[in-house]
């Protein structure tokens, strides 16, 4: 390439122009690729034999279980240390207790699988009780998105719950991208959760989900202000328990309630407070 | 890792308390990552040339051609084999009663293949005729997420057709996760459709599409009622042949059918048949 | 597989029946996972150590460069020529000077380079400053759907720009399988853009968005018409600076302009020119 | 490529002219890459943590085995399996019977597999002892290909001795490509065993080996006769204990034992029988 | 790393300073890599079967053989139009003719593709013949070193004989590391020839070996005499017909040669020619 | 798996009992793969473009190869890290003095990069010079084994001559494997060497090779005595400049020196000193 030399430079001037970012050789984000293969592994240990090429009988399953979580161990360590580490800049806890720190993270978060794997049948459970399409719920294991969304979104809330910066949502991204439902690390989530079809849908950082909530794809829960000075209120609604939420709904601001067993319906916006029981509807055009 | 062992029990413990889901020694899924394999060369194969690295000319395409059938064959014979045997449980047809059925059925898509050319011809000449940002049906092959939700969705439905469970939703799920379009393998779709941006199109399994139909961005075709006693009806529109459905429009119901010629606006709500050659549009706010 | 020559025959005779397309020994198309590779080491060389595995430091940071700028000149050159050469059949500019047009062309991307580092940068302050979910601009880098969009459709622009058929469009269905966000190539975007999550968000080819401008999800800039006769007008609206368009708007036509300052509320419906400073909603059901 | 139909019809006739050798459908050959994948796996169940990138502590040890275990049953009952089956063509033991029969005898390997430690263990210290050059029994294990050799060796006389055909000669192929040292499944070896460079080394099908024996490179210990009608006798010599064997020696001949103790010098060339505690050197030239 | 601009420029001139060698933009190698594949292609062409890891029917094995000429057609073609290009530096055939030229032996190569099967498959007998260690022709096939060698050679040899520059002797050095068998490419080796074990074998560029030669570990067929002058001469000796050569011997001389039905010994030392029939061993020491 | 636990425990005792090598949570060995990366990645700095993909121009070569200098740097210095932390178990220097430690000698190792340069240039022209076979040095850089045994013995006996344990045993074990040439990173050899065929070269640690040597294939240069009491003494030959060592000849003894210019035959056994212009041949039989 001629001139290459020179283009070099006026990138590199670029970096220091536009962003400043400086990269100083002990600093490192959390990897994008190891944090994936985290969850994967998570999932695995979470439903086994779901995504297997070769078969594990019961015996072999405890050493698979326990190859898997040594594994995820390792690494997820290493990146919540990372994501630790250049956040908080906390160069006094360099040593050992920052290692120490990462560490009872990720044991604490090895010790909420069988919570991730009964709130998680829970979910299945609901999908397969709520789509008529349904036939199994190893169906819904094997193939809805709505379930994997939930699953990783209660992995990265643990995680989010504990402090830990940018992995959490780096979680939430990889399975944005993968299914289209953007749910928030923060977001609160109830069990027997089923989110249908789900491209679209968006659950804000300070939402608060009861038990047996069913949302249709497209579905925003919200919120009505976006100053940058909010960022420490609740500033996205509370759904309370039993309630459905039909597809293009927007349910908006911090202080919104949706009662008990109501159901919103399509295409509805809402922005105060709905009663229990109630039944929102759109005029059908 | 610190009581390893005794995490790893507890994980083992929710396995049975939650879900309680047998894995035995000869049971297994179909494995997602071969059903995807499998789209691929069928992809390839029905469009040859258009994601090939090296060039193919006329008289090496028979080869390539019947390399990927073979391949194929083999694959999907032992994915749909193992989606026969998990859910219906016919021990009885275990051996080569259960194997020979399977063939049959990957024969009979093989069979099918250019049918799945002719109709996705078709569909990129709609694409080609209906946008007119597209320059060439090349372009429309090469980058249009529509057609290739169309286009597996037709293999899907195919597997759906024959009773094959499992594999025709992964298959959709992993064009859902790709195209942000979801359609289940259930819904007759005609030729020369063309689903434009698509991100947010849902399609019910009882839909019935005619020929030259247009989809826009997060258009649902639903359902009314998702009660689990519903599941054998038809649940879903029926859309008449040159229909046109805008960005957002919601069409629910399984007695709901939109007229040959009508065009529904974005952003409606339908839940009601619409006569022929209709123009529904949603007043601007 | 019984038959294999037969069936094969039928699906060779599938391709001249059902689109006929030719392909001929010296003919290629763009392929897809190179171009994809480019577009990942632009994204590494415009913000290096985000994804990397192991640590870049001052010194060594200009030869990374240096290696990466090689790398992706070569890369992209070989599939500007296809792309030309596919599309053109200018075969008179088959030898060098087909060649040299396509290195120009990717030499001037590379002088870009520094350019699309300064709008980047710009889009992820205005993501910070947008989002009070946000908690640095390394964050915001590392995983927010909207900045990746707005960097890869401002590279697909650019060689759109310059006349590259079929690349820009790969570019931007590569990303929008990713994000959900569907930003057609000819789009002229300002700086200062945010793309609130994103999802189900279509900008249209003659769309012209001015600075500082907010998008949330499922916003639609779309046409009114899609005759084909239309393709070489001005179609999309365009969006002034300041403007902030909430989750689901839709705002259609090549004539309409919203006003500097506006705010369009969600799940809005369009048509016509809206002032400055407007605040348009739409009544909550 | 022109006529390439007329090409591969006459490669096809040149199976059936040359070799006729038939391939059916359910026939398959061990695989050579599985099989090569098991011995990486033993090796690692043998020497933990020898060639781990990540770090094994004590409590995981036994998990990360458990599943190194489960998946060489797994790997190897197939090929032994598909060996048996070939070679056999044992039809009538098709169903579960051929199976359970693979199944025993990787199970008797398994239970092996403490045994193979403790000679390796020996190998390795009779390295360190004999070589001046070892600093450490770890250097030993990490970096003597001899310390190899004999390991995949013993591994694969284990299975040759339960009649399993071809897989033990690829075991022995496998690892003579890679250090030079050709070591037939049929010899048997003593422990403390100790081979130094070993490129050229050859050991016979019948060969006995006694304990504590050092072979250098180059040495031959083969047959003086190679009439297939001596393939049921011992044709290699018998070598005992604590006999050294310098470089390029050859010793032929099954009736050719090499007395307890004795010294064979470099280059020599021996057919008969040579008592205890002997020491024959070649004149120097 | 500091100085790192410094380090570069070292580096830099020491290859202006020692070698010198130019690399200009359009000059490239043959691939190893590339080479590499296409003998193993080749190898699957010739033993179909043997290295799959799913079953090739009848039918299907035409597809298969097809798709793999197709490959190995295009690969060749590019790396000996390399080799013709970078050696020949025949500027004038830079355009059409010269990759004509590089498809004529690629295509000549293809059509000897049943020769190689015929002479692979006498190859395969007079090991099975002269090893009573042997059980199957089949076992030959998969696991004896000495068979792939001379496979290699074939291949490698043919190229030679049309002037391909430095690819074949990529193809023997291949097949040298893995096996220990170095044979240049231009020895003549006839039918029914066996290499066994094969480690340290060296036959030179003009050797002529006659029809069912047997040759052991550690043989050299070489050259009395290494002055460049020679480059043209017959410098290794002929090997009539029937002969076998024993481990460790050494014949050199390009007058050499050893006449038909002949046994050389084990560490023989050979400079002379030896009358049809002879028997020539060392004394035992 | 039946009794997997009680199997998997049997090995578990089995590591105690036999060996016992304790491996703690931050102990590692040098990683085998990560050392052969580091090889490769030095080969191609020091003859670069001989194995690339894609052309590297003169602009871009500063640039590549100052990316694979930082690359070599990162991974290199990990791998002597531990090496150093394992063998010395200096806990002492476990923090910043160790890695300071390691990475003085890979910047050292860098700054001998352009000497490597210069020997192996040397080399590859004696082997043009002394073998009539090769056509020109760029044959013999891309295919001689020998040139690159000697390459890879320079870099380790680099590092070993550091002190750095391990790693130079990998390195040389590594192209041991390759090229069946067996060269201890301790022996010192002067430039112009020539190692032709080399399959079962050895040459010991304390050997000392002037300049212009040649040494065909199966050549020892050993100890006579290994007694480990031997460790620290020379215990291998002296070979002076301009000497030639045919093949299968074994020189042994740390105090025999072969002259300057001798000439040694074949098959020879010497284990004196040879006085310089010596011609040494084994009688032929």
């Amino acid at each position: 390439m001629t001139n290459l030399d020179e283009r070099i430079e006026r990138i590199l001037t670029s970096y220091e122009e536009f962003g400043g970012i400086n990269l100083t050789d002990n600093q490192h984000f959390p990897n994008r690729q190891t944090v994936v293969e985290v969850i994967c592994d998570l999932e695995n240990i979470i439903f086994p034999g779901f995504r297997e090429n070769t078969s594990i009988d019961r015996e072999s399953l405890r050493f698979v279980t326990g190859e898997r979580l040594h594994r995820v161990a390792l690494k997820l360590t290493g990146e919540v240390l990372k994501a630790i580490k250049y956040i908080c800049e906390i160069s006094q806890r360099e040593g050992k207790g920052c290692y120490k720190y990462a560490e009872q993270i990720v044991l604490a978060l090895i010790d909420e699988i069988p919570e991730f794997r009964r709130l998680s049948v829970t979910d299945a459970q609901a999908a397969l009780d709520g789509d008529p399409a349904a036939r199994s719920v190893e169906e819904v294991i094997l193939s809805y998105p709505g379930l994997e969304a939930l699953l990783v979104h209660r992995i990265a809330h643990f995680l989010h719950s504990k402090g830990v910066p940018i992995i959490p949502r780096m979680m939430s991204e990889y399975v944005h991208g993968k299914t289209g439902i953007d749910i928030h690390p923060g977001a609160k989530i109830g069990e027997e959760c089923f989110i249908d079809h789900g491209t679209g849908v968006v659950i804000g950082e300070t939402c608060v989900i009861g038990k047996h909530v069913k949302v249709y794809q497209g579905v925003t829960l919200g919120a009505l202000s976006v100053k940058k000075a909010m960022a420490d209120k609740k500033r996205h609604p509370t759904i309370e328990d039993n309630v459905t939420i039909y597809a293009g709904a927007t349910i908006l601001g911090g202080e919104t309630v949706i009662g008990e067993g109501s159901v919103i319906g399509g295409n509805t916006w809402i922005t105060e407070t709905v009663s229990p029981k109630s039944r929102i509807y759109n005029c059908p055009s």
